[in-house]
């Protein structure tokens, strides 16, 4: 709920009459509802001094009710007008409407065209930053589930890793990954990736029936969703005997991430911590072959604010929660990215993902 | 490519310069790439003349070279300003610029703004309907791949029914239905529903750590991607014996379902259609608790055109591809649906799932 107070005070702030959320993250962290209603309509209603509303599908009232959700809850069915029912409500509730806040990142064209034909003299702003600087601070029962989404990814890596052996595929490796999260009554944070050899080389690559053989890197990047709040590790390990380059670039990508992990800390830009990732790989001879930011905000989304890139001046706060993952990406050599989940302290940092960075090589 | 043809003809046709698609499943349809680019821009734009080309991040360049896009690949990297870089290359390609087709139903306001800024004379018209007209009849190959889902999802459910026996949870089930289709080397189209005797009466509930009883129906819904395609099929058994209602609710449904089946046939509306399976439903006094439209369109999307509602008076057409879900849904009772994937056919209909229907008892 004092997530939802500080929502209502920068409408008073602003001079905004309401405030309509509907990305279904935003709807989860202010509510504790978590659905995707794919094409229906599911949003909060906030305003300065009148109670919140919800408006659901008609058959999600029951969830709703059920996540703890104590104001009003409007319905609506597939063959109802679902903005007029929340024009009536939104009426009902303030007359004078004249500024409406919306998330400009997550509305769609056609929906704002359909809140503006309800509300044709209004002015609309977006509400996107003040939501994203809300979500960017994790209090303390959101950095527990983060710690034990942490724990649950740990674990799945160790599963990977004890699953290569001759003969088996990227794909099978991802089921057995999978099957132990899902045994524990967890669900990934978004499809487990285990890519090999050549295929490891490509930051996106998709996991398939290619035979894990010696002397390749296996690369893993999951994540895991405890109580709605997810984690993302990425760790690559050795089968077999590898060489002299695909040791040196492992190594460059291990300091990259620990010392940019050392340098975490309130006050520290966004930027100045991608640099320090980047500078190291760039003095290795990989600079080229580092093709993406250093990292993203994790929280209920998989990638959310703040963006750990070359450009963003954001300085770090305590309790901002994020991803440290350089990598090296060189065709025909080897794919290594290692990425670990971190929380800015008072002083410094905590890192959510524990298990090892040695090179582990299996034999 | 005969796909893209008929848009550069609506461009011409319509006197629109370009469209520009960043629906990942409409970038899939028209490129064979499919990608999750989350924040980052990805995008195909489509000329009156002039080929098209694709703008995505720099790291995805070569899958989608991989995926078998023939055309211009433009990257970008984290740093750099993907709106302008896009703006460059649409100037380099056709000087004139008036108007702008855009997916009004996906594109963000942000993303709006952000393409105005660089077009700011230009009238912006929405793209949606032409691309999911083009999109809602499937191609011979597409029905080819939408068969070989469905058979998954038979399979799938014959693992989830067999799997059901005394003390096991309905997460465990969802463990075994994925594991085994993992272990084919496929993925499901949404997660996997498994919910048993309340439970099943909230036609969106999430499965859990409840022990399936006696006396229980067991709802399975679930689909399973093949090449880019999904299939989605409910199925609804009883664990031990069932009373008198739920037996009478279970052959409502069944009937709802095959009348309904029946009906399908080019040129009745989607509205007639669910008003055939609503009417056997309040009928039998369950009107009420039938609290969701009849179906929805299948293809690339879980849920895409035509949408089987009381009120969409489009008519079918021989190549459309949607679901059949008829429920109800009564607390402390039964909830129970029974859901297939149908596509028109030049006289009628062709079933894709072909799990049998006859009430399922399980001892």
């Amino acid at each position: 709920m004092s997530k939802m107070i500080n929502i209502q005070s920068y409408l008073k702030e602003q001079e905004i009459d309401i405030a309509f959320v509907t990305n279904p993250d935003n709807v989860f962290y202010f509510s504790g509802f978590k659905s995707n209603p794919h094409e229906r309509l599911l949003g909060i209603s906030i305003f300065q001094n009148a109670d919140p509303f919800i408006i659901c599908p008609k058959m999600e009232i029951s969830d709703v009710k059920s996540s703890g959700w104590s104001f009003d809850i409007v319905g609506h069915s597939d063959t109802d007008q679902p903005w007029n029912i929340l024009a009536n409500e939104i009426h009902s509730r303030t007359k004078h409407i004249s500024t409406i806040a919306i998330e400009k990142g997550h509305l769609t064209v056609e929906r704002f065209e359909a809140l503006q034909a309800f509300f044709p003299n209004a002015r609309f702003v977006p509400i996107d930053n003040q939501i994203n600087e809300l979500r960017v601070i994790k209090d303390k029962e959101e950095l527990d589930k983060l710690r034990k989404a942490a724990e649950l990814a740990d674990y799945a890596i160790d599963v990977g890793v004890k699953a290569i052996k001759e003969g088996i595929t990227e794909l099978e490796i991802v089921h057995i990954i999978e099957s132990a999260i899902k045994e524990k009554g967890y669900s990934m944070s978004f499809e487990t990736t285990v890519l090999s050899g050549p295929k490891a080389a490509s930051p996106h690559g998709t996991p398939g029936n290619r035979t894990i053989q010696k002397g390749d890197f296996v690369l893993f990047d999951l994540g895991v969703i405890y109580e709605g709040y997810c984690s993302d590790i990425t760790r690559t390990v050795a089968f077999g005997g590898i060489n002299e380059e695909q040791r040196k670039i492992y190594e460059t990508v291990k300091k990259s991430n620990e010392e940019s992990i050392k340098s975490v800390k309130p006050g520290i830009r966004c930027m100045d911590l991608d640099k320090i990732s980047r500078d190291i790989i760039s003095d290795a001879g990989y600079g080229e072959y580092y093709t993406h930011r250093l990292g993203h905000g994790l929280g209920i989304s998989v990638h959310e604010f703040p963006s750990i890139t070359g450009t963003n001046e954001m300085k770090l706060k305590p309790g901002m929660v994020f991803t440290i993952e350089p990598g090296i990406y060189k065709s025909d050599v080897a794919g290594v990215r290692i990425e670990d989940d971190v929380v800015v302290t008072e002083n410094g940092v905590e890192v959510l993902t524990k298990y090892p960075k040695e090179l582990i090589i299996i034999q």
